[in-house]
């Protein structure tokens, strides 16, 4: 395989890892693992993880869903949606697969009931909870009952369970992590036991990001979590504590295209291969765009499109030269995966496979 | 045409507009105008700019140069090609198209001709000359008359012009653009004519980004201008005074799904439709993730992969309802086309054409 940079690449080793360790846990804890593919959009990888023993998966959009279903029988769309376009999709989709959606609204709701029952479908409905991202989801002190309610007097849906994500871990301090998880678990537990006050008995109660996953999912009451960056881990994550550098399973190489000046060269992967995530924190949990492995006195200072400008302390190594291969470990590996057509696969750093990034771009 | 959102919309007579006004720019300077594809990677719009007189087209990468050969017969690789199976994928696209190739060092050099003897071809080449982005090419106070000297002394490049591109002027107050446009005409004449008084005679003199065209394309001595923005115009470009809100030809029509609480809503484009660009300056230039058109009260304040979060001064006006399609101008149109397959081209705001974006993700 002749691998011409920019090239995005995944050690197979690391990544069977980083799906193990999770799945042991999620098993250890006697909960459901549901990955979001978001961070992979790859089937091979949908598959490993299913065959690991994840119970599902999870996806944000419907194309996302469609390009899964090859490999996935059970597929939360932890998303809403919106139009009768995309209830007929979703409709198609119900036929033939398990699917759930999200609701955090009754008009969301009875717009989809209105078309499921046009269809003879039954479509079952994860409610959606905020537990201090403040993006969708009922939030603290909303009525979540009088929605629940409301969802279980439509005839063709079914509340199935609730679920947050609580995103604003990345945004947090490493030491504050741990917490943030424990809320989220006890903050959905608690939602569901005021369900079951009003005699609502949902049987998922559904959290977790990569960061919270391993907190959240301990909490008594949790059914299931959704962790998605994992299997390939990123800087951003080095930076929240969650993994170490050996567990990075996916990498840039990239090329030294230019070196204008001692301190200064320019690398052939730019904003079109990273993204521009600095994550919430920007330079206090990541420096620059990218983990340069193995050369500390490189900092990839800037990103134009197809340009990384990397700042060199020749105090600390020399400047590479034009030609050089350098490997990054990205801020954001699911950006990076979004912009990658296939990635390769090496085991032992020896190419063995080129994967299609099947659901790429799926944002309808 | 069942438009479903996120979708990234087009109009037709501006964008035509928008490519008539800057080929007139330089018919009337009587330079060249060599459009950076980069803004649109579609084969339609390149058709159009050369049908409307551009002499030749710029790419930034190669693989970007293979789809867009279909279109253009005369192409710049505005880049440095480093390794040999870049080269040799150069050399076939050589055979069959005038293509010219970018250079900044020797050895980058000296390995293009290596092969380019082997493959008995001849290679254009234009020296990159940095006027203030400090990204690639030869600084100021460089020797670049040695340089040339040494891309004569091989026998299959020649050495057909210079070039830059002021990308700094991205980072710059809108009072200063008109400036820094000239610095970029002026010292790149300064650059030629030190080759000239060295004996070395070189074709053309490029410069140009879509802020500096205009005043780097009037310096007597430049032949060529390579704008490539201008055929959407976004809100970066709004903010450093260069277009108005009408001149803007891409839009991204985007759907309201989730109205958690009156201040706040949810829109289905986050940053895999809109990308993290917030320009050199941030809000200095920019408000958010782009400008909402005909909703002052809205500012996008945060985006998520698949979510926009949108902040609503409710002093100004209401908050949008669930099923509220917006339409937005984007911070960096560049960015939204890399990231869209298709385009949706409207006429009078119905849907006419839908382009592939062809040329979209060509990193390597």
């Amino acid at each position: 395989m002749n691998i011409q940079t920019p090239a995005v690449v995944v050690d197979l080793e690391k990544l069977e890892k980083n799906i193990y360790k999770m799945q042991q846990f999620a098993d250890k804890h006697n909960i459901k693992l549901r990955p979001h593919i978001k961070a992979h959009k790859t089937l091979e990888i949908a598959k490993m993880q299913l065959d690991a023993g994840a119970k599902g998966i999870t996806v944000a959009k419907l194309g996302e869903a469609e390009e899964m279903a090859e490999a996935a029988e059970d597929i939360l769309v932890a998303y809403q949606l919106v139009g009768a376009s995309k209830i007929q999709r979703l409709l198609s989709l119900n036929k033939i697969k398990f699917i759930t959606v999200a609701v955090d609204h009754l008009s969301q709701a009875t717009a989809l009931n209105s078309l499921a029952q046009e269809a003879s479908q039954m479509v079952s409905i994860y409610l959606e909870v905020d537990t201090g991202l403040n993006r969708c989801g009922l939030p603290r002190g909303a009525d979540v009952v009088q929605l629940a309610k409301g969802i279980r007097g439509l005839s063709n849906l079914r509340l199935k369970g609730i679920f947050t994500h609580a995103g604003h871990v990345y945004a947090a301090k490493k030491e504050d992590v741990p917490a943030i998880g424990q809320f989220e678990g006890e903050e959905l537990v608690r939602v569901a036991k005021d369900l079951a006050k009003a005699g609502i008995i949902i049987e998922e109660v559904s959290v977790g990001s990569t960061p919270t996953a391993f907190y959240a999912g301990q909490v008594t009451g949790v059914t299931e979590i959704r962790p998605g960056n994992y299997v390939f881990n990123d800087a951003i994550q080095l930076g929240l504590g969650v993994c170490q550098e050996e567990d990075c399973a996916l990498s840039v190489k990239t090329t030294v295209i230019s070196t204008p000046s001692s301190d200064r060269c320019v690398i052939d992967a730019g904003s079109k291969v990273f993204g521009l995530d600095q994550g919430a924190h920007g330079a206090a949990t990541v420096k620059g765009f990218g983990l340069v492995k193995g050369w500390p006195q490189l900092v990839i200072s800037r990103l134009s499109e197809e340009h990384g400008v990397i700042t060199v302390d020749t105090k600390l190594g020399p400047s590479p030269s034009i030609g050089e291969v350098l490997e990054v470990i990205p801020n954001h590996a699911c950006q990076v995966i979004n912009l990658a057509d296939y990635v390769y696969v090496v085991k032992e750093n020896n190419p063995i496979f080129c994967w299609k990034v099947a659901a790429r771009g799926k944002v309808v």
